[in-house]
């Protein structure tokens, strides 16, 4: 299942160099991976009610060409498991044709007192079927 | 007692119009509160510590003079009561003799359920005694 | 004529009083004012390329409520003139029947220069005419 | 040339998790990076000056433990070069002993017109004699 998402890049968004500042696309990630999980059935806000929290570890991007104010982008969200307690989402940014950023983030689950703990039964399927939906 | 504070603008504050982008002046408010709790001799992490919060009730800011990348601007802090239970701070933010903005940020006390009450006795007398320090 | 645009409230939107902070509310009043430009004909964008700069010079913010991740706010946003150089925009941010936030900017014309102008007449015009809509 | 700044976390940075949010860091990387500039003899504002700029093709965080509200974080930045015309710094961002994160981030050298050029001698010069200081 990958997740398409529209973003407007706002002026706030932008830098001195009139382009959007590198960070924001860490932020555009996240609004990728919340709407992979809405889709999936349940949302992070959901996950969280339950007790279960998936902070970032680890976050890459490759910036490929630049986004600029008011461009409408396009953040395509997938998952995959990277280990049996290591969730890992995959973004690709683009502005219609044009391929704009890639990069991933990698998270562990964690409880209310982040203990790092398996992602418990009911989440391995949700994400489980929701990697083999087209 | 009016605290000064430096801040250096990075390339993540400033916009495609080649400044600071507004809202980060609100950010840089937040700082010179900090450093103005920090000089009465409480600092706002021990105030949550002691379950006190001062949640920002109304913002204001007026802008003079745009900041540029890489300058060293100066935030001025002020304290005022703005009623029994109102909290108000005033700030001025200049670069050497220039003066960019001024504004005002005023703030309720609230407890950890978020219930408004009055500032507690020790918080009062912190209050007036750094208000008269010079 | 009265523009509502939704946004939806993100992980990094959020502070450790595990609410919205507030300065993010200006850049949703930026949104809303972009929106506002869209719908009355010309972007904000489109202003930019014929050399028309807006830029705030005054900017309030009165928080009512606060706004909590992943909950989906409405920002609705009214222009008005603020005498013959000067714009004024309005905005009421809202979740549902909830009124959080109300505020307003204030915005001068400036050219390419920064040099502060009359706002020109077809921007005179088309501000009066989407003032004037329903 | 290993150069250190110090940082304070404000409420701004935090989220609901009640720690920094993830993409601050590539914030803090870039007071890192700005800093060593600072202190090779040439601020990167300088290099600009010269119609040179160095933007971000590539970065990456690891999170190993979380920055709180209020804490007093240290960005320690390297430089080396990561080919011909790939320039590339380090950080390590701590908190007294304990590791917070650790990341890197990757720029090619364009001038005005965005056009990636070899870095200028004097640059190259500047930032070998600064690679070589202890």
């Amino acid at each position: 299942m990958i997740v398409k998402t529209n973003i407007r890049v706002i002026y706030g968004d932008t830098d001195a160099m009139g382009q959007a500042y590198h960070s924001n696309y860490l932020k555009w990630f996240e609004v990728g991976r919340a709407e992979w999980f809405r889709a999936s059935g349940k949302t992070y806000r959901e996950l969280e009610e339950e007790g279960i929290y998936l902070p970032v570890v680890e976050a890459h991007c490759s910036y490929l060409k630049p986004a600029f104010y008011d461009d409408l982008i396009t953040v395509a969200t997938e998952f995959s498991f990277a280990g049996p307690a290591r969730l890992r989402f995959e973004y690709v940014i683009s502005r219609e044709d044009d391929l704009l950023t890639r990069g991933y983030t990698v998270h562990v689950c964690v409880n209310r007192d982040r203990k790092v703990m398996k992602p418990p039964e009911f989440l391995r399927t949700l994400l489980d079927a929701a990697r083999e939906t087209l």
